[in-house]
């Protein structure tokens, strides 16, 4: 069983509204933090939260906007919100930290033992976090943004993993090898896995919702990267 | 319990002198050819042929020489072997074939079940049998050589993964994204997983012994690979 709270974090006179998901123990656990799509938190990122719940995980669902969208309906704001925050990496980085420092404080968190994961933009969001040089213990990005944040380099203390499809179309492939070699440059133990044939969006069921070319729902990339991730965190926060 | 017999096959005036691993049931079962390094069937390739009878395949470790070499002294004859065999990849795939159809006809073998797996010029023997275009489900390689084998595309029916680390200095970024550009255009269920920091050679912990820049073994990368095998496997033969 999984239960799920409401936490606000008041940050540069926002409220973000994270979702705590946790199995109702109280028992201190290691941590995952999922950083949700564009659409910001939906039921997907929750599903997700609920699975990594019955891993053995406390869970928090970041609310990066300090709104919820309605899938497709609300996609214009979305990206426009997404767009202000890729616009200055720095205060994004400001952001993401802030929500990190906000998780390990709490009472319930083995804040040694804390991952970052995240969806497409939430992707790019925790490779950034990794890119801070901070202390997590690992990063996962799922067709994740792959552009690096233009910030100093920091060696990179995570262990990070990203799963890619090789036909996304906002990540080819030369995005591939820079991030490799971006990851490489500042000492990360890191692993990239690419998917053939799978575009972006993949974990996401109604991805084709969103009606861009290439953002699509893949079966067996979405089996084939979560397989990896419950091997990757048991690794990292085991 | 494993045990191990000889099967020797005639191929071209050669004596092909294969290694069967099994259970010592009987059973039909699905089954894994392992393809070995430069070195040929060594303890290594063996330990690894144990390890998936233990996950419930039946396995035969190929000798591609027709030879037995010694690490690390017959390191110039087995390079030589390597690459006689690697100047005609016409020659080599068919004697790639050959071994496949050898095991395919054995009774203890589910034909429908076969996986070929393969590590440095194995694993360029492995994904050749899968541009071969045969039908066998699977095909995974270990520290590969992704050259391509310049005979005429067929599409690939076989699944594949490709376990890569990024500092191989035999095989580049360049290398990795022709890869998956060139199993794309052949219609491949397909998946490489890069490492960081990892070289050639990353599942062999004697790999350094040959004296290679830039080949060791990487703990993490060969147990990292290994679990990605196990359900690759179990996905494609279970």
């Amino acid at each position: 069983m999984t239960e799920q709270r409401s936490l606000k974090q008041e940050f540069n006179g926002l409220t973000l509204d994270h979702v705590i998901v946790h199995d109702g123990t109280g028992r201190v656990l290691p941590t995952v933090i999922v950083i949700p799509t564009v659409m910001g938190v939906q039921p997907l990122e929750l599903r997700f939260a609920e699975r990594l719940v019955a891993l053995g995980y406390h869970v928090l669902v970041a609310d990066l906007f300090g709104r919820r969208f309605t899938p497709v309906v609300d996609k214009e704001p979305a990206f426009a919100a997404m767009g202000e925050l890729r616009a200055d990496r720095a205060a994004l980085r400001e952001r993401l930290l802030a929500i990190v420092e906000e998780v390990r404080k709490r009472e319930h968190v083995d804040g040694d033992r804390v991952a970052v994961i995240g969806y497409c933009f939430g992707g790019q969001c925790a490779l950034d976090v990794a890119r801070a040089g901070v202390d997590v213990a690992a990063v996962a990005a799922f067709h994740g943004l792959f552009d690096p944040c233009g910030l100093p380099a920091q060696p990179i203390k995570a262990k990070v993993a990203a799963y890619h499809g090789w036909n996304d179309p906002m990540v080819p492939p030369e995005a591939v090898v820079a991030l490799g070699n971006e990851l490489t440059a500042a000492g990360a133990d890191w692993q990239i896995h690419a998917y053939g044939h799978v575009g972006h969006g993949f974990t996401n069921p109604t991805a084709h919702q969103l009606g861009i070319a290439g953002v699509a729902y893949d079966e067996a990339a979405e089996r084939r990267s979560w397989a990896s991730l419950v091997n990757f965190l048991a690794e990292a926060l085991g």
